[in-house]
């Protein structure tokens, strides 16, 4: 991570509302020290959208230059009946019930999402000038997304790196770090966790069960000694 | 080319309604003889949307089992001020007064399109259960885009390929070749020309001296031994 610090005046976030996202946010403010900071948000169909307004809170409360929340409805009617986070037809599993063979690609994957996310990033950075994408990508601990991982990052530079004038770069200082890590980053920045969403369910209150929230309560309570 | 042949059942088709996406379509229905084709179009703000009335005209032509256009009409005020394929303020250049240093990356050059488009259409491809999406690039004579090359698809595939379920296969059958090389394929097996649209400018009818224009003139014009 040190070799990013201080020498970005500006970069793109894609800022969720969740916990990871939201950590990188301030990470790239407080830490990093980068002072226009554009976020990128997106409304794609997922039940939980009620995220984006804890992305709206956070983005608020770094400051940053401009926050946009990209309206891609669509998404979730063009993957109809692929993912438990868009379909009403598919159940959000309990982390505890996910059979083993489901881990590695779980119901709760949705189809090549964060491509898509990443791709309007880059256009967007490469229309303002901006040559730092940050994408809050962690390692998951029981189950996995092969887009949240570093090989990922790593063969979407390589892409990226192709451009003939202004490459872009996706910077995912958390790949490969397990949630607890990503929180303690987080608290030792200031990071106000009670505005930050992560249940999948589309409930008004988290459901407590669900892999989202069983992960992000582990990692408060690892924190705390428990 | 030949390794295509025979294997696939069905297939997305990026389709724009210009010359080389319509020759895909009609090389994927007629030459590989893929039953099912999910044809996938975009309204991104370009200044040139008739080519979406064609690209209609084009899906109904080889009976797709689908063709969605997808509106995306953010997309050109996300990257507002960087390409004249969507902005009002930039004019479309002549293929003649480009410079030099342009032409790796003209002005019409759109900031990442090809990797949404892309990203896009493998979710869709996924969520289908198709594996195999095809891309109309072709080896651009003038000038060029990074986003258009052998290099480029392989490096996109390359990011698929991780995919630990279900990976998607980007296939540009034509990239490397020359629009010549595109027209004769298409003229081989049946395509109607006259349904397609290539002039970037916007107006009702081709201007004939914006890039796209030039290119398509003359490899009908070589095509014709003139």
């Amino acid at each position: 991570m040190s070799k990013l610090t201080g020498k970005m005046k500006n970069a793109v976030v894609l800022l969720s509302g969740g916990v990871d996202s939201t950590t990188i946010l301030h990470y790239v403010r407080k830490k990093l020290g980068i002072r226009r900071v554009y976020a990128l948000s997106f409304l794609y169909g997922q039940k939980h959208f009620r995220e984006l307004a804890m992305a709206k809170w956070q983005a608020k409360a770094v400051n940053v230059a401009e926050h946009r929340v990209i309206d891609l409805s669509f998404f979730g009617e063009l993957i109809a009946g692929s993912s438990a986070l868009t379909d009403k037809s598919i159940s959000v599993p309990d982390l505890k019930k996910l059979e083993k063979s489901q881990k590695r690609q779980p119901p709760t994957y949705v189809p090549n999402r964060n491509m898509v996310f990443i791709a309007l990033a880059a256009a967007y950075a490469e229309a303002k000038g901006v040559q730092d994408v940050f994408y809050g990508a962690q390692a998951q601990d029981e189950y996995g997304y092969w887009d949240c991982t570093v090989d990922f990052v790593r063969k979407i530079n390589d892409v990226l790196r192709l451009n003939r004038c202004k490459a872009i770069r996706v910077n995912a200082p958390f790949a490969g770090l397990c949630k607890t890590a990503v929180v303690k980053t987080g608290l030792e920045l200031g990071v106000d966790y009670t505005h930050t969403w992560s249940c999948y369910c589309g409930g008004k209150k988290p459901c407590g069960t669900c892999p989202s929230c069983v992960e992000r309560e582990k990692a408060f309570l690892v924190l705390k000694g428990e």
